[in-house]
């Protein structure tokens, strides 16, 4: 009689975690996303209710998981990522907590460091990068005041927006003062098999990633000129001049082919 | 014939991924971290070769990743958290894609967001924050210009560092501007079964954090007042006065009791 808020991974179904492999495989009612993987979903007892929450607001997604906790019954609340990055698993929690269900969080891979890992850029790397900021540039558009925050940081930036506000979130880092030529990815359905990766200077971006699919994340800064597949790539970084835009596709596209 | 680099998770061994946990069955060889839990280890195949890197300097490893690939053999090399998220994962991947040898990364729950959330902190929240930053603190002590920066991005800031230096870090952002009652979080040991959590504001934090155990995350912004297990804490980042520092402990503190 527990609620368990269990992140799903970024997509790849073997990227779940153990615990919450078992959670799903024990449960009583399953409530999951859209985006979770059909693979995971089978995996819940035949005689468990599964439910898809598309469709479903979030207040009224919070009543029914805590109608369901206190009937008493063990509920996986399967969602994509990680339950609490961007992932409005503390909105779930704080609602769950408020009617005294007892809870437990079963945290997941997240998008922001295994989608970039997947596509071959570590989101940190000595002596290129100690510092990440994530944001979701949600806010439309985003103020001066928020490029010029995000342009100063330094080390790594990781935006999650939709593919269509490409164009306005470079136009905002390049007026706050981010050069050009800062090396950039974007990460199209990373961890799943029809991956994209698309590498070029941060100023062409937007055409770069045009057409690509989402969920799509965006990764801004030195690593993103590694590629951890290829020596080749790596080398770029000492190079003043970007290379031309570069696409990748497949799963896991990092394998190295023997030589 | 592959080198896997397989992220652990932050402690609990539950929350290794269930591919990771796959790959550890099936091994010929395993070289893990020290930190990794030994329930994680046990799990290698009895004929399998099982080695620490305890007191293997990176560049001796790299040679034995490479020279265990090039014998054909499986090999996981199983890191604590991520493989790419402070963990030096790319530097093993580079050797590796440079010798040819086939690579695959497995990426882990990373701690950045999964500690703050089994310590009931959500590292984003909707109306709270929306932008994360990661940064090591490992530069000895930070340049004015790096607290200026971190003092500045807005959001939440997440601190991978020493606890030896944690009151000179906050001199440095209380010094760069930061407001001495800005929420704050220190979490030791995180999602194992003595993590620990303090809660208190900012100017607090060193003294608060005394004798805690590493490794520690540390958590800076408004998120680090919600509780998600409790109702009370998320009411508290409407107020202006913070709370005395409040600690809590044992393994998944986040489950509220039923009423």
């Amino acid at each position: 009689m527990t609620v368990y808020l269990v992140g799903a991974g970024p997509g790849d179904p073997g990227l779940i975690t153990a615990r919450g492999l078992d959670l799903i495989r024990s449960c009583d009612v399953l409530v999951h996303d859209r985006l979770v993987a059909d693979e995971l979903v089978a995996e819940a007892p035949d005689n468990a209710w599964v439910i898809s929450r598309d469709g479903v607001d979030q207040t009224a997604l919070n009543e029914l998981l805590v109608d369901y906790g206190r009937a008493g019954l063990d509920v996986v609340r399967l969602k994509g990522g990680d339950p609490f990055v961007f992932g409005r698993g503390g909105e779930e929690a704080l609602a769950l907590a408020e009617a005294g269900i007892e809870t437990e969080i079963v945290p997941g891979v997240s998008s922001i460091a295994a989608v970039p890992a997947v596509a071959g850029i570590p989101i940190t790397h000595r002596g290129v990068s100690d510092r990440v900021t994530i944001a979701s540039c949600h806010g439309a558009d985003g103020s001066d005041a928020e490029y010029a925050r995000l342009a100063a940081i330094g080390g790594t930036l990781i935006l999650f927006m939709g593919l269509g506000r490409v164009q306005r979130v470079v136009d905002g880092l390049l007026a706050a003062g981010l050069a050009p030529e800062t090396p950039a990815a974007a990460v199209s359905r990373g961890t799943l098999p029809d991956q994209e990766v698309v590498r070029t200077p941060l100023r062409h971006l937007a055409t770069a990633s045009t057409g690509l699919l989402g969920p799509a994340l965006l990764v801004i800064g030195d690593v993103a000129a590694l590629e951890l597949g290829s020596r080749l790539q790596a080398e770029r970084l000492g190079e003043a001049e970007a290379a031309e835009p570069d696409r990748a596709s497949g799963h896991r596209a990092l394998a190295a082919k023997p030589a």
